[in-house]
C-alpha cells in the first residue's frame, strides 16, 4: 500500500533510522495488549518532532495512508491495531518533560513521556500526578490521554481528563491546534481539549501536553479488609461513600484474582477469602488516621472478618504493587486472557458482581472479578484459550450480556480502557444511535478522509465482538 | 417573522399561557445582564418537559427559525440576546431538583434551578455542590452549564464543568442525546457531555443535568489580607500557590473597588489600603488551622500591612457576600459598566494587574480591578456612558489591549464568563484560524442550519467590539 516513493517522502522527514518496515518490524506493532486482534502496518514512523509529524500528516492526507498513534501500546481496547494498515506513528524520540512549573502547578510533557517517569520527576518537587493507570511503568502519556486513562488513585483523584489542561494536536489536514493552556479557567469556544482526551486518535494527533498538578498528599495508609463474601465487600464500598468518606483507592478483588495474584506476587495475600478491599487514603496525617479508622469501622459493620493496615510503606507499597499485577496474574492462567472494564454507578457494585458471577455460571466460564469498586469500575476477567473456538462463543456471549447488565444498571460499556475495536460494537448500546450519529458527525468534520486511527470507536458490525487476523 | 400558523403551532405544544410575544414581553427578554446589547425576540416560549422542547425544536428546525435557551440571563457575554430573533426559550417551568443521590454523591436537575437553591438543598444532606458564580441567588444551573460557570470556589474545586457528570439534551434536529451519567469513569466515545458544557446553547438544549457532589468541608475560615502596593498583593498569591497550598477562595479587590463595594455593602471594609485579598480555606479543621497561619505568615512576608482572620462565621459571610456583589456596586458608579475577564495563568497575576492599570493610564479609562486571584481570572471593570462614544472608543481600545496583553502572558480572552457576542470579535487571538475552523466545523455538524442560538462564539466581524441595538 506504500509505494517506494511515498517511503522515500518519509525518509526525507524523518531519516532512514526512523522507519521500520521489515516483516518482523511489521509484526510488532501488528498488534498490542488486547488479545487476539492482530493487522499489519505498511511502515512504522518515529517523528522527532510536531513540525515533522506535520510533513508526515500531510504526506498521509495526499495518499490518503492511515495514521495510528502509538505509545507503548499498553491498552486493552485494540485502540493501537493499525486494523487499515498504513503508517503507525511512535513516539519514542518525542519523549521529553519540556518544563515543571512550581508556580502555576503544570507539567509539560512530549506524548511519548512514561507515566512512572512523569509521576516520579514530579514527586521529587513535591508535586502529584495522580493518574496511575497499572500499566504506569510502560504506559505513555500520550497514550493516557488518547484513551482517557484511569488508575487506582480515580476515585478520589479522577482521570488522566481531569489532568489535561491544553494540548498540541496535529489534524489530519496537517493544521497544528493549541488548545486551553496554564490555565485554571479558560471558556474560549468548545471544549477541544476535553474532545481530544479520550479520542483513541480518530480526532487529531497529539504532540504535546500540559498536565495539572496538585501538592503531593503529605501521608499515606493502607489496608486491606478481608470478606467471607463478596456481598459484605460491596455494602462496605457503598457504606464508606456514603459515610461521605472519599478513600483514595478503594480496589476489590476477588477469591479467584487473589490466589492469581498471590501465585505471581507471593507477598501473603490472603487466598482463603471470598473478597478483599484493598483501601488507601492520603492527605494531611490526621484527617488520614480518622478516615481509616472510621473505614475500619464500616468495614467490620459491614462484615469484614478481617481488617489490617500496613505496617510499614514497604509494605503498603507491595499490596498495591500485587493489585497493579492482577492482569498479569491472571494472564498466566490459560493462553489467552479477555479482559474488561464494564462500569456502573458505585451503589450497583453489588449488584453487578453478582450478575457477572451468575452470567459466568450460566455460560460456564471462568471469570474473576478486580477493579476500581469505588469508582464502580469492575474488571471481569476471564482466562481462556482463543484455539477453543466454542468456549470463545461463550466468553462472547457472556461479555454482551455483561455489557448489557452494567447499561440497565445505569452503567457503561466501558470505564477506562476505551472503545478501540473490542467495544465498537457495543458502543450503540451506550450512547444511542443519536450519540452515535453525533460523534461520527464530529470525526466527519475533522477527519473527512478518515486518515485517523480508522476502524476505532465505529464500526458497521454492531454488537458482535470483531476478531480479525492479519 | 413568526407566523400565526407558527404561533399556534407553539400554543398547541406548550399552551397559551406558557407563549409570550407582546412588545413589552418582547423587550423583557431583548437583552441579558451584558451592558449596551439589545435584540428582540419574536416570541418566548415556557415549554414543561424536554417532549415539549423536542416538539419546539422540530417546528423551529423546518421554519428555520433561531432558538435562545435563557435561564436567568445573568450571563455577561451577550450569550442570551436574540441577536437574530426567532424564539427565547424559557426553563422556568423545567426547575425540579429531580434526585439527590446520597449513596452515588450525585444530583440530577432540571435546568432551570436557581443555582444557590440546588447549593441549600445538598448541603442540608451534609454535601457539598462548589461551583458558586457570583449571580447565584438568581442564575440557573442550565445557564451555569451552557456558559461553564466559575466562582469564588474555582481555584480549589474547580468550575462547572468539572462537576457535569452526564446531561440530557435536544438537538437542532429534534433528536435527544444523553451523555455520561452517574459513573465516575465513562469513556464510551466522544466525551459529549464537555463538549456541550459552555457551548453557549449552540450545539444542543440541554434538558436535564447529572452533577457530581462532594463531601460538605467540615469547616471553613476566611481573613482579609491588606496592602499598600498591589504587587505585594499579586505576590502573595503566587508565594501562597507556589508554597502548595490551594485555599478555596483566593480574591482580589484593588482599592477603587473595595470604595465601591464598601459605599454599597457597608460593612466596613478598608477602603485606605491599595488591595486586599479575600482568603478563605475549608476542609478538615486542623487543616484549615495550619493553612490559614502558613498563608497568614506569607502574606505578611509579602508585604501585606495587616492580616485578619474574621471572628465569627457571620462576619466571613459578609466579606463573601461583599465580594460577590463587586458588580452591583461597580454598577451604581456610572450608566455603563463594563466587565471583563482576561484571566493569565496565575504566575503573571502581577503582572496582568500591573498591565491593566498602564493600559487604563494609556487610554485615560478608569479601570478597576477584582477578581479571583488564585485563577488567575480577573475582572477588569471599567463604569462609563455608553452615549458617551468618543469614551466609548477608548474604553474599547483599552480592553482590546487588555486581551491581547492577557494573551501574551499565556492567557485567554475569557476565564468563566464566556464568548457569546462580546468577545466573539477576540476568540480568534486565544484558537487561532484554526481552532475557529474546527469548533465551526462541529457547530457545522450539529446545527447545518444554525438555529441553535445563532450569533454566538462566532463572528464575521474578527477584533471590533460589537454594539448592536434592536
Amino acid at each position: 500500500m506504500i509505494s517506494p516513493s511515498i517511503k522515500s517522502q518519509f525518509e526525507a522527514i524523518v531519516g532512514k533510522e526512523n522507519i521500520m518496515d521489515s516483516p518482523a518490524q511489521r509484526l510488532v506493532y501488528s498488534y498490542d495488549a488486547t488479545p487476539n486482534i492482530q493487522a499489519m502496518p505498511d511502515l512504522i514512523v518515529a517523528p522527532r518532532s510536531t513540525e515533522e509529524v506535520v510533513k508526515i500528516v500531510n504526506v498521509c492526507q495526499k495518499g490518503k495512508i492511515p495514521i495510528v498513534p502509538r505509545g507503548s501500546g499498553s491498552n486493552l481496547c485494540a485502540g493501537t491495531v493499525p486494523i487499515a494498515g498504513g503508517v503507525v506513528l511512535l513516539f519514542k524520540h518525542m519523549n521529553r518533560i519540556i518544563e515543571v512549573d512550581e508556580q502555576n502547578l503544570t507539567v509539560t510533557v512530549q506524548p511519548g513521556v512514561i507515566t512512572q517517569d512523569l509521576i516520579e520527576t514530579v514527586e521529587q518537587k513535591g508535586l502529584f500526578y495522580p493518574p496511575d493507570p497499572s500499566s504506569m511503568k510502560i504506559s505513555t502519556i500520550g497514550g493516557n490521554i488518547n484513551e482517557n486513562s484511569g488508575g487506582l488513585r480515580g476515585l478520589k483523584y479522577g482521570v488522566t481528563a481531569d489532568y489535561v489542561m491544553g494540548l498540541e494536536a496535529v489534524l489530519a489536514n496537517g493544521e497544528v491546534i493549541r488548545t486551553g493552556g496554564k490555565l485554571a479557567k479558560d471558556v474560549a469556544g468548545y471544549n477541544l481539549t476535553q474532545l481530544l482526551v479520550g479520542s483513541e486518535g480518530t480526532l487529531a494527533i497529539i504532540t504535546e501536553a500540559t498536565l495539572k498538578l496538585i501538592p503531593k498528599p503529605e501521608s499515606k495508609q493502607t489496608m486491606l479488609a478481608l470478606y467471607e463474601n463478596i456481598d459484605a465487600a460491596a455494602q462496605s464500598v457503598s457504606n464508606i461513600i456514603a459515610a461521605q468518606i472519599i478513600p483514595a483507592t478503594l480496589e476489590f478483588l476477588d477469591q479467584p484474582t487473589l490466589q492469581a495474584v498471590e501465585d505471581f506476587a507471593q507477598i501473603g495475600l490472603p487466598t482463603d477469602v471470598e473478597a478483599v478491599l484493598l483501601i488507601e487514603q492520603d492527605g494531611d496525617s490526621q484527617v488520614v488516621e480518622r478516615d481509616m479508622r472510621k473505614m475500619a469501622t464500616l468495614c467490620t459493620a459491614s462484615g469484614a472478618i478481617s481488617v489490617q493496615v500496613a505496617a510499614t510503606l514497604e509494605e503498603a507499597e507491595a499490596l498495591t504493587t500485587a493489585r497493579r499485577a492482577a492482569l498479569s496474574a491472571l494472564a498466566r492462567l490459560k493462553p489467552t486472557t479477555i479482559l474488561e472494564d464494564a462500569t456502573v454507578p458505585r451503589s450497583e457494585i453489588a449488584n453487578m458482581v453478582k450478575a457477572i458471577n451468575e452470567i459466568a455460571d450460566r455460560h460456564q466460564v471462568k471469570i474473576c472479578t478486580f477493579g476500581h469498586a469505588g469508582d464502580g469500575n469492575l474488571h471481569p476477567t476471564c482466562p481462556t484459550d482463543a484455539r477453543d473456538l466454542e468456549e470463545m462463543e461463550r466468553v462472547e456471549a457472556a461479555f454482551a450480556d455483561i455489557f448489557e447488565r452494567a447499561i440497565q444498571l445505569g452503567g457503561t460499556i466501558t470505564g477506562e480502557h476505551g472503545v478501540g475495536m473490542v467495544k465498537a460494537p457495543y458502543l450503540q448500546w451506550k450512547v444511542g444511535a443519536t450519540g452515535i450519529a453525533v460523534m461520527k458527525g464530529i470525526k466527519q468534520s475533522l477527519d473527512p478522509q478518515h486518515i485517523l486511527n480508522p476502524g476505532k470507536i465505529f464500526t458497521e458490525d454492531a454488537r458482535k465482538r470483531l476478531v480479525v487476523s492479519s
